[in-house]
């Protein structure tokens, strides 16, 4: 079989468009030179609808988990509580950021595969309330969990004072989001999942409140400081060497996005969910999460009683299909999609299909065409009304 | 939706392999320096045994027809008689040709979407002894017949001294070849189907048996004289500027091929042929082929009572998989798919689905999963005897 040839449907990274790679192609240029900081300066604004922010994105050479920790040391120092969602893995990374800090720890553990819901979180800063900060994950990548961030948002708000923290890596630009309509502080995220970016850039936006903060935050730093970035960014450059391709990219990203629209990508993005659920239900499959804490970008599986999500990743490999296993606890238990950036209804279709072949060829007792029966009727059905 | 993402599986071009559009980017090189002789001569070595030949193949900047072109002007001339078996439209490509030059045209006409028999040219041959010439197509791109050459070639060596042509561009490099063993004069094709390039290379590999009527074949020709071809070969180059870009594309093609290996290769288009049939025939829909005369490479697929063919290709093209339609008569009649070169039975499971997607959104009368659960059992069961 041809060994080079897959659909790469993990949660990121994700396929690159060709307009995308061509453009990260285009010749190297002097990342001081004008038209590097014209190109800052411009991506930084057109990114704002995306956070729903009206302030510039910074923009951070890094992975995601660079912006996660900016996060964190921008606004917390010495001596300081803070509080963390943990629903997954992410999560978990928040927390372990904390734990690098001097900084008094409150952590709200939620069962893997669930969300936080705002019940749980006001009972939890009923007992905490003298934390500066509360970390949430917005999309768990580890579980599939779309957190209730809006939300969850308005509770820390009618609590307390405390800046209110995003992680976004996983969904933003696959998802709405409101830096300003929600209040959230800071959202963060990086450039290789609903981006369709190669990893290496992280972003973060920023509201007026947080940077009332930020400002004064007396914890050391010196990379991650977003107070270099604004400033720079004020010159239309950045603090420290940007990463010049990644930006000739999300400049092409940026007129994908634009193109096709805010509202009518959140709406494939659902359907894309949607369409691939239907087909594993159908299946007799097990999902991680209820439809209700679902994300519109990433999708987890349980493996069943005859079969284990490793065998059925290993058969999806040799059909094709690249999907991710469990993290953590989860590892072993259960296998992931990703649905996000340059993704369509059809490669949920053809996922559905590939997984029951490789069921088939496991011995797991499937009903061959049932998945896709169920994911073909939730297409036709949502395209007729919703398009 | 996203507009730019579509599968393409048209028969031809195809997709090319990553790693081949990589190769075609490497920088220029002048096309009379050694790099470059060192190419031209690597690959004509090469190919031969993707054609079935000892000689090394002949490397033409120009697309299929302009081989075609050169097998006719190169063993015909005036007054001369030639037989062409015509299955389709590029058997009507050879007559075309053929009408251009002052010979005398012998045409055997199969109803589109049958082979021809060895019977039938058995008695076609014996009203024209006197043929120089007979022209076979190997795959009719414009029908998806497979014609069995190397019976027909048997049939022709028995009855004539005619020299045999044939047109292998939308097969060659998916299915078995056979210039020496088949006995075929000169095998001609392109580089835009199975062999995974864009278009603009052609290739003809000959037979001693040819070569002695091509050397002293009085016919005008300049562009298209195999001698030149060969002469400029011995000094491992071509005599005209060669397509340098498509040179470093095919030797990466070349790399995979080998790799892979050819009977790999053949029975992965044999597979690919055999699950899109499968789905088609589940779901009630006319193939236009006979399985006898069905191409590992290509399949055409009659439009419905209720539906047509051109219909149906929108639709699908809206769900992001390109098709083809038919050609002169067959034109709103059949829809054509390419399942050849960089393309897996995965590819066929995701064509079946659309396909069942975009008849449901016609109207058209269709059981969702009844295509794709027969489709995925020849692929379980092909894969789990053969491979």
């Amino acid at each position: 079989m041809l060994k080079d040839k897959f659909r790469l449907q993990i949660p990121g990274p994700t396929p690159i468009p060709p307009r995308v790679q061509q453009a990260m192609n285009r010749p190297m240029i002097g990342h001081r030179d004008p038209d590097c900081s014209q190109l800052v300066r411009e991506i930084s604004l057109r990114l704002a609808p995306v956070f729903g922010t009206k302030n510039p994105v910074l923009l951070l050479a890094g992975s995601g988990t660079s912006a996660l920790e900016a996060a964190a040391v921008n606004t917390l120092s010495q001596g300081d509580e803070a509080a963390v969602v943990v629903t997954g893995a992410f999560g978990d990374r928040f927390a372990n950021i904390l734990s690098s800090m001097d900084v008094t720890l409150r952590r709200l553990d939620i069962p893997w595969g669930k969300s936080c819901s705002p019940e749980e979180l006001t009972s939890f800063l009923k007992k905490h309330p003298q934390v500066k900060t509360v970390f949430l994950t917005y999309c768990e990548t580890s579980t599939g969990v779309l957190n209730p961030i809006r939300e969850l948002a308005t509770v820390i708000r009618e609590q307390t004072d405390a800046l209110i923290v995003a992680d976004g890596v996983s969904c933003i630009g696959g998802v709405p989001a409101g830096v300003e309509d929600w209040k959230i502080d800071i959202l963060v995220s990086g450039s290789q999942k609903a981006l369709m970016l190669p990893a290496g850039l992280a972003f973060a936006a920023i509201s007026d409140r947080a940077w009332k903060r930020i400002e004064t935050n007396p914890h050391p730093r010196f990379y991650l400081d977003f107070r270099k970035y604004r400033n720079s960014l004020q010159n239309k450059t950045t603090p420290f060497t940007p990463t010049v391709s990644l930006l000739f990219g999300l400049e092409e990203v940026l007129n994908i996005i634009e193109e096709e629209g805010l509202e009518t990508i959140f709406a494939r993005h659902r359907l894309m969910r949607d369409v691939f659920r239907a087909g594993m239900r159908a299946l007799g499959l097990t999902l991680l999460t209820d439809d209700r804490d679902a994300s519109p970008t990433v999708t987890a599986v349980r493996g069943g009683d005859s079969w284990s999500a490793t065998d059925l990743s290993q058969e999806l490999r040799r059909l094709g299909l690249r999907v991710a296993g469990g993290q953590q606890h989860l590892k072993g238990e259960i296998f992931r999609i990703g649905h996000m950036g340059y993704a369509d209804p059809l490669d949920m279709l053809t996922a559905v299909t590939a997984i029951e072949v490789a069921l088939a060829r496991l011995g797991a007792p499937v009903k061959l065409g049932a998945g896709i029966q169920a994911a073909e009727e939730e297409l036709i059905h949502v395209s007729s009304t919703d398009h």
